[in-house]
């Protein structure tokens, strides 16, 4: 149906832990290639004549600008389908969107809420699907903050990532690449707000250290990173939030146990004053503007990987 | 102002009876054609430097991603215009948009209510409009269900279709192309959703056969095809066609009087359990998969007609 | 970080004076060479491999088509962002909106409420930003007028323009642009509707002339221009604005004490009978569909400028 079955048989990347260590160290090797020739005009268009449909049942701006100006500088084109104009589930059954939307398009990428949407999606698609952000993973974010730290401090192997806040899909995407990528994960969530490692799915907990005392996640971090207190989609929960969260501040108190050199990171949007405070996230070891422009150069490496194979 | 009036005069396509039965041949051998490039990875982009404006007054996923891919995969791009950013009418009058629009792109496509707002809207546009679905009408969906119906059984003159349920815009479509392409139609409707012939507008009745019982418009049938019992805009009558229409479900019994290798067509989204049932959407007969992404490929001759006139 | 900071400097559209004399003649010469290269179908596509964001707070369909469409004309592509995707300053700061997309796209289009949204964007961009359309400053649209005026009559230079109704951004655009290429601005507002010549932020007052009756103010024009009573945003005062502005509908009476080649623009959507009779807007001395289409070509003008500086 498409050049990627011809040339690399079907694949989805849906979590983290789709992919191996080696094809995780191939892609964010690709995507500094590919950062690399955008950064000195180098025209590069491998995937003129594809086509990525992007379907959003969560509004993002930061994805949609990702993905769609990623795809364009590749060659390729976008048809963006938000929930007005296309709710997974509600007018037909997901598969069969799936059927006729992977019958027109070369690859697909989905923002939804539930993983299993997804999956169900992505079984009865014959184009390779991206999770854009569901409420157990967040990949490609992992994907863009591993770059960046690889591209601000050499290998993360070894290295120790501090997380604070909210045990979301963030945290749970950490845990699947601390494993692969071999690192280790401090969490330090409040009470109630844990990781749930069933999701994740991966066999040993050596890389994972659980903290009651989020400075003491942070002690000898080489990066500290966080999310907001309340993602999109758990709003109702907001005050509650608010108090259970309000140790969870990455604030500069914080960062100094953390090694000299350590870096901050936030997926964005970020909330001053609430999960991290202006300071440190408008501070010399915030890396937060590089980490949000890599989201951009590492899908175009996923895209380039998904429709065109490795390129040798 | 484009090169379509240079090369073939302005054409619109409204209603299926728009084009007579040779265009109508031209252009279902044309997207043969077209198909067979895109299924051996052959580029091919005669529409370069084009550009189509898609306004919705109705959401749709398969118009959207057929058309927009579509014109992509030609070369062109896509200027998509949804109610929320252009309701028809209500800012100003139709004909001002029309003249506005049509001075900035190469050719429009409308989804409406009133085929007369569709009709509006031609009169004063410069450059080409495509019905992409009215109440009355939605000849592109019956270019690609007899595409189908011809890619895997030949020719459908002096053929039997049975449409099965409400006398709606595929009805009425179905009705103009009987006549022009000549093959037989069997209408079967509760009582008070028949097709209203005068909206139809052709002489004479020699390719239209009306029947009570669905069974009985089914029998013989080359091609058995029906639609979802409550179209958009009409949900408010959902309880009431739910009673009405409880016979017109297209089941084994219905394919069972149909030919032998008689093809099952549904133009999306279905409801397994109404219209039609799970077996026989989901089992052997059916090609409603192929009738999807073949809309992509009819509108691509269709685009490539309206714009550059015949291909010798 | 782009070609533009490599070839030109930074440079923003947020007003028109933003440009010098020499620069609006410039753009304006360019603009109409690139549109005699659309008339007779010259391919030019300096533009490929740029992406242009459009960020929308207030909906548009002359905009959005008019920079969509030119954007394509020139080869590049558009990630079109509205209110529901990305409403500016509600999610994060608008700081961290223009670091973000400013690292993502190559130049930035808002159309927004206050023009100092515009300005803290336009702060934190490293691309260039325009102005398409805020409360107080139009500069797209009457580059337009100009384009048509010179177009249709020659020069302005020295001219009378006559603004009849509201003094919104429109007024004070022109007001600028008068002062900047050297012609007469006479302006009828209704009591209460004054133009604010503070937000204009010009010195001299010797092009602008105002009159309490708007037929004062036509006589001798070459131009009569008016927009409509109730622009976006000011909805709520509709029945308020109706009473007062009754007497500042350009008919006939008015455009007979202009001269007798005068031209009558408006920036549509227009309401016949309310700001214009439709003797007048339908009549032979309105150009208001050139002027509509000429949107586009300056947009083109300046969205090449803006990228790649002078064309020698």
């Amino acid at each position: 149906m498409n050049n990627l079955q011809k040339n690399t048989g079907l694949r989805h990347f849906l979590q983290f832990k789709d992919f191996d260590r080696a094809e995780h160290e191939y892609l964010l090797a690709r995507a500094a290639d590919i950062k690399a020739k955008f950064k000195r005009y180098e025209r590069y268009q491998p995937l003129a004549d594809r086509t990525l449909a992007m379907i959003f049942e969560k509004a993002s701006t930061r994805t949609r600008v990702s993905f769609e100006a990623g795809m364009y500088q590749m060659g390729g084109v976008v048809v963006n389908l938000t929930s007005g104009d296309s709710q997974l589930g509600r007018a037909e059954p997901i598969e069969d969107t799936a059927r006729v939307i992977s019958r027109m398009v070369d690859i697909v990428m989905i923002r939804t809420y539930e993983q299993t949407k997804l999956e169900r999606f992505a079984s009865y698609s014959r184009v390779p699907v991206i999770n854009g952000l569901t409420n157990e993973f967040h990949p490609c974010q992992i994907m863009a903050d591993i770059f960046t730290f690889i591209e601000q401090r050499g290998s993360i192997t070894g290295k120790t990532v501090a997380w604070v806040g909210d045990g979301n899909n963030m945290a749970n995407t950490w845990l699947q690449a601390a494993e692969i990528l071999d690192f280790k994960l401090h969490v330090s969530t409040p009470r109630g707000y844990e990781v749930n490692s069933s999701v994740v799915g991966l066999q040993g907990k050596d890389h994972f250290s659980v903290f009651q005392d989020p400075i003491e996640a942070c002690k000898d971090a080489d990066l500290v990173t966080t999310d907001v207190w309340t993602s999109m989609g758990y709003e109702a929960e907001n005050d509650q939030r608010r108090a259970a969260f309000a140790n969870w501040c990455v604030d500069t108190k914080m960062m100094r146990v953390a090694k000299p050199d350590a870096l901050f990171m936030h997926c964005l949007p970020a909330h001053r004053g609430e999960e991290v405070s202006a300071e440190v996230i408008d501070g010399p070891q915030s890396v937060v503007w590089d980490e949000a422009e890599n989201r951009m150069h590492v899908q175009k490496a996923l895209l380039e990987y998904l429709l065109l194979g490795k390129i040798s």
